[in-house]
């Protein structure tokens, strides 16, 4: 197909798409006469992927390059490229970690990974990430938060071990890569968004119950335990 | 204290502070001298916010000062306030919402908020947010992330009730503000960055066992059921 038929199939506009033809983002189409050339299915899908990646996971361009790349890597076993898709999602954004309160912090993020028997890289973006938040709720006094801390953490592991074995379960190396970058990305933006939702929803069941009355017979039943039974 | 204090005591440099009191983070200190004012531990504290927002939470600058502009207002229920925390969180990117996939998607979200009796504005952010992600998942062909839906809502619900208490817990109108906010904006990062080790130790389980061995008594217990009870 031309350029404005790959264009029309996917709704991204034509700069857009010579945009990520110049950036390495999309292989370029076979030539087929001067300043024509013919793009397949494939290039659909992955326009669609680099899409996804940027409009909807937030990716910036050039951390979707690498994660586009990494797909084409069979090579890469699928432990090394959740590092990548990592990568991707990890904010560039970095506080101040040099403090004593950073490192204070950092030292509840290793016990906690001890904690729990996660084998993780010390130097993995999630540890540094995760005593940056914990750091600013300690110096916020938000103790609620941190009191929660395993639910969270349980939780967290529930979804992780589901995702990964759903990869698993696709076999076929590729398209496990796939999945691992996809739900990684994608899979934070769709809890992010679920989370707003059901923020919501609690606040409004909770502190506005007189906004709107709720028929009994639609309360939706909450199981209000710890995560972990 | 003076500015070079207020620096010293918050780790945020000079020419920052004076950059968040031009653009109205910050208030001004009480004049003391020519190019002299005085800060106070209010200050400190709304400088340490104002970091966690902006470092930790990746909110933009413009977003820091409406949730900042909105802590001061007593007058807001909490309910209220939830939409200015969200906003700041909820993504500036907005993929094309014009094709039929998007209503598709959207539809589908009207049906989940449906189902599980949820009380949202149809307007949230929240509700177009994850109309995305759904569009994004379907269109990449992956089938995986849609079947656990309802397991990842049961999950955000859970949380989301969880949070919403200890707002409520708190009794005095301005701490339940400022705990929704940073709950909101830092409870996404927090979530996040335990998500990122969650799947590596996840990953790291059941793709790449031999790369060191876990003692047996170490061994997480994983509850692998479905998020309710």
């Amino acid at each position: 197909m031309r350029i404005a038929e790959l264009s029309a199939r996917t709704g991204v506009a034509i700069p857009t798409i010579k945009y990520y033809l110049r950036e390495g983002l999309l292989e370029p189409g076979v030539a087929r006469a001067a300043n024509q050339a013919d793009y397949s299915e494939h290039h659909v899908q992955r326009l669609r992927l680099v899409r996804a990646l940027v409009d909807v996971g937030g990716v910036p361009i050039a951390a979707a390059r690498e994660v586009v790349a990494a797909l084409g890597r069979t090579d890469l076993p699928p432990h090394d490229l959740l590092g990548v898709a990592h990568e991707a999602v990890a904010p560039a954004r970095h506080p101040d970690r040099s403090s004593a309160d950073w490192q204070r912090a950092r030292s509840a993020v290793d016990d906690l990974a001890d904690r729990r028997g996660w084998r993780v890289n010390p130097d993995s973006h999630g540890m540094n990430m995760l005593a940056d938040v914990l750091m600013a709720l300690s110096t916020l006094e938000v103790p609620e938060v941190l009191a929660d801390l395993d639910v969270y953490a349980d939780t967290a592991q529930r979804l992780a071990t589901i995702e990964v074995d759903h990869v698993i379960a696709r076999g076929d190396p590729t398209r496990m890569l796939e999945l691992v970058v996809l739900g990684t990305v994608l899979g934070e933006s769709l809890f992010a968004a679920l989370r707003l939702l059901a923020h919501e929803h609690a606040s409004a069941d909770r502190l506005a119950p007189e906004t709107r009355p709720q028929p009994a017979a639609e309360q939706p039943r909450i199981s209000r335990g710890p995560a972990t039974s």
